[in-house]
């Protein structure tokens, strides 16, 4: 064995963790999408501006909810001049620093979108990539909720123009304040807390995983992934007391059964959608309805009593009365204190869109789609460059992930586009093909040579055309050539002939159908009336 | 001073060196071509597939021009796995990756194009960044020429899909097959001299810039960037004796004179525009045309003897052919062996685009554009995955760079998109003007609500509808909103009004025009008709 000559050495292709290639579905799907959103956008009134794919370190900050790996999270390298410089990991810390590098130039409120890719080194998973695409706007300048209000209502106009219907998607509202309020009540306020703060949001960020006593855990002294001292991986805890902890989960748990809880008996008037209320032995207890105005009464009536909830309430109920005088509903708008967005930067209202769908987990299990974008009020994003007060507000969409939900609902199709018409050859005089090829495309129609080996035969070249999913290829063996004219094979209706009854008469007829000749000069009118008569439509 | 208090440090907003923000109409220039480009694509029969910023770096492989720093040239990082991976710094070595992944999968030949940035870890200069955008297309196991032809072509109709002028570009196509059989008639054959012809490629590459003797001492010993020995940078040279660094020089040099030489008198039919041709003494020679058969003719009799040179030669001619059958002509697609294409991984017909458009260097010379594309046959490239011969060859775009050319000769707007409609706020009823700009959308008119600091006055907010270009804006006072009526100013009639000459009555009536007040019912009917009255149309 050792002496068997060693075959030279092969290099194995395959992509680096967390990465994907994308094919034509899944592109002209996006592109769809894309072109959609930014009709929204446009319609309000916010205009494109791109920065690049890298940013100083510094410039970047570090604003990722996986705060126990600061230097993680992001691709950082170091340039000639020995500066950090990283890839972004989101669109709204590259724009808070073209803000401020563009600030007198720039138009105040600033209004712009911008979608692409953004990169995060962390440790990928199924449907979790290192490279992802996200579609944000953001309002820079403006320092009242109706900033935010507007967010919400692009938020929902753009999950109706994408095809998801009323009902199967809602926009969450909160405002970090109030919680800010609700920590500051148990002595977590003031900057040396921040990050405290920032722990128990993200605590409270997992209840939809956790129990409530691993959730206290986090709360409290830290805990163990594998579910006992030492076992697994530690994440530091946020260092609370029991009855602190106790506190906050109370709240917590509250803010999760809020709509049951605080909402009443039915509304008059359209307010959404009726929930059925079922008690706990299983009988019915009428129907509810979520209301805003409500739900924002009976938090004033817990937490007002602290300035900072309060403001962060009255916030909220700015948001709330202007989606309803713009004519939304609960349904689309509705504020909900579960909502919390792990991104240290967000100051006031947070906000995100959640799809109410039914998908199936890794284990095949039924979980709700969850959420596919975000955002909320960063005002001192832009001010760390300006150091003067920049208030701002800003909506995310994970492309990708609502790519995923819109095509498990069927609007965007799977179905790949029909491929081109393929010119096959035979023998030397390739000109002479090339020269229809020219001609085909000339007219407009989708067309190509057979580039293969020109000495594969006409059954090779006609699995090619079928692998591309051609609607037809075109013939011209020597003996037509001679003639002047060509052979032009109907492929879709090729495909269903082979499936077809063995009713001979049909078949026979269908067949005639399926292979005919045309002279050359034909050519383009006979491929085009094909195309019109199989459907085919490639734009 | 000592005591004054420290200012709280500021960070700086600027990027990082070699790259460039986008604003709303470069952003729209460049949708504008990318769906030109991909239509004349998918015309062709290509089809999307895309791969992600990050590949291994082995992967890659190192084929940038840059040889003489080898570990530059490419944005590199160690991942957590202790694997190297690099950002992609063109579009063809992924997609060699792409296709040796998934090459049972695919229909071959596969045929397919992208469009996305790419990264240079390089020194930046004018108008060279560090991130750019390409425009590739791909065919992977066509071993003919006819793929290569075909790329030309495609080439050329873009260019005219893109509005350039026949005339304004040319396809120049040469074949490395050709230098490399010159260079084994001085003895630089086999894989041994690999390195060494990529530099003698290199040095050609220079007669553009530098003079002969220059270009001598890069196929010799070297050549200091200072003009002696010891001064700038050194480039190290091929290595070539005397009489070879000659010999090359002077073929290259015939290259360069070749349409001149070569072609002989006029050329009958349709062959191009005539060239005209002048005496050293300045008196007139007649005039020319260029002529892809006699070029190859005279080139097949100067270096035919050598057979790779004459394998690269026919390879010429069955391109030469298929344009002229195709109907296009030397001012299209025109052979010229002075082509040479800086990348190591070509083996056979190299292509470029060239526009012959005059524009300014940094000095403010005229300097024709150049290149704006380009590419070639690279049949090793998918091999060292594959461990078996795959021939494949591409075309890639500079989009930028064409973006830049494109818009010098007005072929791609600069002018800013028209902002949207204004509404304007007084006092605290923000909800009523939130109401207003949600029925204007719900008209599909692009319309916001000032959303600066809602105290500002009336000036202020004008101020900022002019700076967003926008077409009119929404004024309703206390007094119009009680009689239920809102302003509707004319901001583009506003404009020109201010530019008027003192016609007194004119001047009157087109103020009366400029301001107008309406019902709230009529607010969308009349600001669609101001905007079809204005010419406004966003799309």
């Amino acid at each position: 064995m050792a002496d068997k000559p060693k075959k030279p050495q092969k290099l194995r292709a395959r992509l680096p963790r967390g990465l994907a290639d994308r094919g034509p579905a899944e592109i002209a799907a996006t592109r769809a999408m894309v072109e959609k959103i930014r009709e929204v956008y446009e319609r309000y009134g916010f205009e494109p501006v791109e920065t690049p794919a890298f940013e100083y370190t510094d410039a970047l900050g570090k604003f990722l909810p996986d705060q126990d790996r600061p230097n993680e999270g992001v691709f950082s390298l170091q340039d000639d001049d020995e500066q950090w410089i990283s890839l972004r990991y989101d669109l709204t810390a590259p724009l808070a620093r073209y803000v401020a590098e563009n600030f007198d130039a720039l138009p105040k409120p600033y209004r712009s979108y911008r979608f692409g890719w953004v990169f995060r080194n962390e440790k990928p998973g199924p449907g979790r990539f290192r490279q992802f695409m996200q579609f944000d706007a953001d309002t820079v300048g403006a320092p009242t909720a109706a900033a935010d209000a507007e967010m919400c209502m692009m938020a929902a106009d753009t999950m109706e123009a994408l095809g998801i219907p009323r009902g199967s998607y809602v926009v969450k509202v909160n405002n970090r304040k109030v919680l800010d309020g609700v920590l500051e009540s148990i002595g977590l306020g003031g900057d040396e807390n921040a990050g405290r703060r920032l722990t128990v949001l993200r605590a409270i960020d997992k209840l939809d995983k956790f129990s409530k006593e691993e959730v206290a855990k986090l709360l409290g002294p830290g805990r163990w992934d594998g579910g006992e001292e030492g076992k697994g991986d530690f994440t530091k805890g946020a260092g609370l007391g029991d009855a602190e902890a106790k506190l906050v989960i109370e709240y917590a748990e509250s803010q999760q059964l809020m709509p049951l809880e605080y909402v009443g008996n039915e509304q008059p008037g359209d307010r959404g959608k009726p929930m059925p209320f079922v008690h706990a032995d299983g009988t019915s207890a009428g129907s509810y309805r979520f209301n805003n105005e409500k739900t924002i009464e009976s938090l004033l009536e817990k937490f007002g009593s602290n300035s900072v909830a309060r403001q962060g309430l009255n916030e909220l109920s700015n948001i709330a009365e202007l989606a309803r005088s713009a004519g939304y509903t609960e349904d689309q708008i509705r504020i909900d204190p579960s909502v919390v967005r792990g991104l240290e930067y967000y100051t006031g209202p947070v906000y995100e869109v959640e799809l109410l769908l039914d998908t199936k987990d890794e284990k095949g299990r039924s979980v709700r789609f969850g959420s596919v974008g975000g955002g909320g009020r960063y005002d001192g994003l832009v001010s760390r460059f300006r150091g003067e007060p920049v208030p701002a507000t800003g909506f995310s969409i994970g492309v990708s992930r609502l790519q995923a939900a819109l095509t498990l609902i069927g609007q965007l199709g799977k179905k790949p586009q029909p491929g081109p018409v393929v010119v096959t050859v035979f023998g030397g005089d390739i000109a002479g093909y090339q020269k229809m090829v020219a001609t085909l495309r000339s007219a407009g129609i989708r067309a190509e040579l057979y580039l293969g080996n020109p000495k594969h035969s006409l059954g090779q070249q006609m699995k090619y055309a079928d692998k591309r999913n051609s609607p037809c290829a075109i013939i011209q063996g020597s003996d037509e050539k001679a003639q002047g004219i060509v052979q032009i094979k109907d492929l879709i209706l090729g495909a269903e002939l082979a499936s077809l009854e063995k009713d001979r008469d049909e078949y026979l007829k269908k067949q005639a159908e399926a292979q005919f000749s045309c002279s050359e000069d034909e050519l383009v009118a006979k491929v085009q009336d094909l195309l019109q008569r199989r459907g085919v439509n490639w734009s």
